[in-house]
């Protein structure tokens, strides 16, 4: 049954059973949903009791600080103490946002362009061009906030290990790159775990940009979802000793452990930097919502209470995954013209079809109700040259759905292969 | 005992009794603070039932939205509903920021720089100069926004009616002149509610910079605390009516209504800039808080439940600002050397005290343990030309530490004026 050394007429009678199988499920008017990394709501019911936690006016008080009102920019000592526990730095390393690390990442590189970063020479909005370093696939609205402040797009491939580091190390002596998007852990959307090797050369990094700045969002550093907590190294101290300590900007947040944007977020940096920053994010805010710091903080309580929630989660996270993974073993293996990855954790499973296939297998998809990120948003500017990966974002919906959006899904990708094959 | 008329050595002697009297005060090691517009822990302790208001996770859904997952960017329909009764507009007219409104008006301004506004011909960083319009005595945070992205603020007058309009209509023929900062009612820090005959000129205003912005910061929208809730108009109506839909920009927070710092936000303006705006927006962050959106909106209903939760406060604040009025009135009024207003709402007390030495009793006041706002805060730059305005911000300490703050106040202020006066 593989596609490859089937013959025409084989290939076409594939095509007319697949056809039929898509015209049945397109007529049950299906609305399915598996285009972006959102929770499903039993997902969140694990953790509603988080709503119930502090209610008491008494309770909203620590480090003599009343959490109701006015100031601590920066955070609550307590909640700078939690996301230095979970990422391993120190609570002076912290900056604590509002609900969405994105808008941290947004904040950062906006300040970068209109003020300027601690080393950087002048504004990047005074330089004649920024360019930027996109691993791919990678995550579209990374790519976006570089992309809207006219930023170049660079794509550098992924490799099993992260991003190919030797091209990155020889693009960085280009002093217009100004840094690069990285998610160390479950990458978005291939589920790749660095490897000790890669993160060591990302802080040995000597880019000819003085202000060069890597963009590490530790979006998944505690979701695993399938066997143990994975440590990672601290990137900030090794940026540190590798004596390029403003190098490195990290983000984290709770939109996966608690409540999708209503959770807290941080950006952890260097001592120099998380000064510069809160001097500068001190112009648009006085202080963001302790309340909530201080909810979470009594919630989660430290890195070793956020790690049993977390497995909360990977009960709801696992059999959708297993389901997604097994139908593409069984469905699509055979076939011989797809590769997936197996993560385990992280919110996504990352497909490559066979190339100039995937925008034509996401439209057949879209077609029968079943909703997927884009073709091509892994990819900066949204063009995948390949035309090819897909990612697939099984977490949103009840395992019986899942199961009927991918039984459309392979219908979909086959339909697609199978037509290209013909058309040649 | 009016200064302007007592002769050298009868101010000496004043002099002398008033400087005992303040290193008695000053022994005291006194730590009190009028300096910000922070509500008190008793003014907080009213509200503080919001915290129990939503902790069933069954009451998560509205509209048939899941308050606790990603999404509405816009804000909840029920917040867009609120706000839009709160502010009299339309709920297509706003949308729900995250906890400070002081973090969506940067962020106008900020994406006015890098991207433009609506009807910009072009994005403020790519223009000659930027000049910004600021009423003064106002508001130094705002003023610190325009002046962060290299705009040349411009002091406008305040009248008993709100801004010097005469002056407002002949600076916009500038093309270069792109906004201006109001509070229009209870204005920071005059407490001064613009007439009706200023909001209509503004409404009416034709600016030659077609992407003229005023940035209307209705921060004490419901915030009487002695009298009846004074209606005001809805300027989006009237920019609208006068051919000037996208001129204004309205601002709004829960701040001092529920939590400072823990509230929510709103930006109401034309649909059109709305729509502009949400799209932006959606570059930075998925969704704002919509647990805490529908928290509020469960806590304060609608307006007319709101203004009766501003009841509350207004319990709480009257007595401060009487003691401040009456301090004044009786330990500074006879001197003759200051004037002040008495406001119906709002959060200051804005003082002129004798030209040229307003630093001066502030510096008095700091060494002898009361922190108050920096003198010049209110002009831009922080310069006053007069050195004569001081805001006094009586909402923080209880009653009795309020009384010993005035007294030290009082006291420095006369001293402060009678060294200048012996020194003519």
């Amino acid at each position: 049954m593989n596609c490859n050394t089937m013959t025409k007429e084989q290939l076409k009678e594939a095509y007319n059973g697949l056809n039929d199988r898509y015209l049945a499920l397109k007529s049950q008017n299906l609305k399915l949903n598996m285009a972006r990394g959102k929770p499903g709501a039993d997902q969140l019911d694990l953790v509603s009791d988080i709503l119930s936690c502090l209610v008491d006016p008494a309770e909203c008080f620590t480090d003599g600080i009343d959490a109701r009102n006015y100031g601590e920019l920066a955070g609550l000592p307590v909640a700078r103490a939690y996301w230095a526990d979970v990422l391993g730095c120190k609570p002076e390393q912290t900056f604590l946002g509002g609900t969405a690390s994105l808008n941290l990442m947004f904040d950062v590189i906006s300040r970068a362009y209109s003020h300027g970063l601690v080393n950087s020479p002048r504004p990047w909005c005074k330089e004649e061009t920024v360019k930027f370093l996109c691993p791919s696939p990678g995550y579209d609205r990374h790519f976006r906030i570089t992309e809207f402040f006219g930023a170049e797009l660079i794509t550098v491939p992924m490799t099993a290990t992260g991003p190919d580091m030797d091209m990155v190390e020889e693009l960085v002596k280009d002093p217009q790159v100004k840094g690069i998007w990285c998610v160390p852990k479950y990458s978005n959307p291939e589920g790749i775990i660095y490897s000790d090797e890669t993160i060591s050369r990302f802080a040995n990094l000597k880019p000819a940009a003085p202000d060069f700045a890597i963009m590490w969002d530790n979006a998944y550093c505690v979701h695993e979802f399938d066997g143990e907590f994975v440590p990672f190294a601290d990137i900030i101290a090794m940026c540190e000793t590798a004596g390029r300590p403003n190098m490195v900007y990290e983000f984290a947040s709770t939109s996966k452990i608690t409540f999708p944007g209503a959770g807290i977020s941080v950006l952890a940096s260097s001592v120099e930097n998380i000064k510069y920053f809160t001097k500068l994010f001190g112009v648009q805010t006085i202080s963001h919502d302790k309340i909530n710091q201080l909810r979470h903080v009594k919630y989660l309580k430290n890195k070793a209470h956020t790690l049993e929630v977390m497995k909360r989660h990977a009960s709801v996270l696992a059999p959708k995954f297993q389901v997604v993974a097994d139908m593409l073993e069984r469905e699509i293996g055979p076939w011989g013209f797809a590769q997936w990855n197996r993560p385990k954790g992280g919110y996504f499973i990352s497909l490559n079809t066979m190339p100039g296939t995937a925008k034509k297998a996401l439209a057949l998809c879209e077609e029968a109700g079943v909703v997927m990120t884009p073709a091509g948003a892994t990819f900066p500017y949204g063009k995948d040259p390949q035309d090819s990966n897909i990612r697939i974002a099984p977490s949103l919906p009840p395992v019986a759905e899942l199961e009927k959006a991918m039984d459309v899904f392979c219908t979909c990708l086959k339909l697609a292969a199978i037509e290209k094959l013909l058309s040649e």
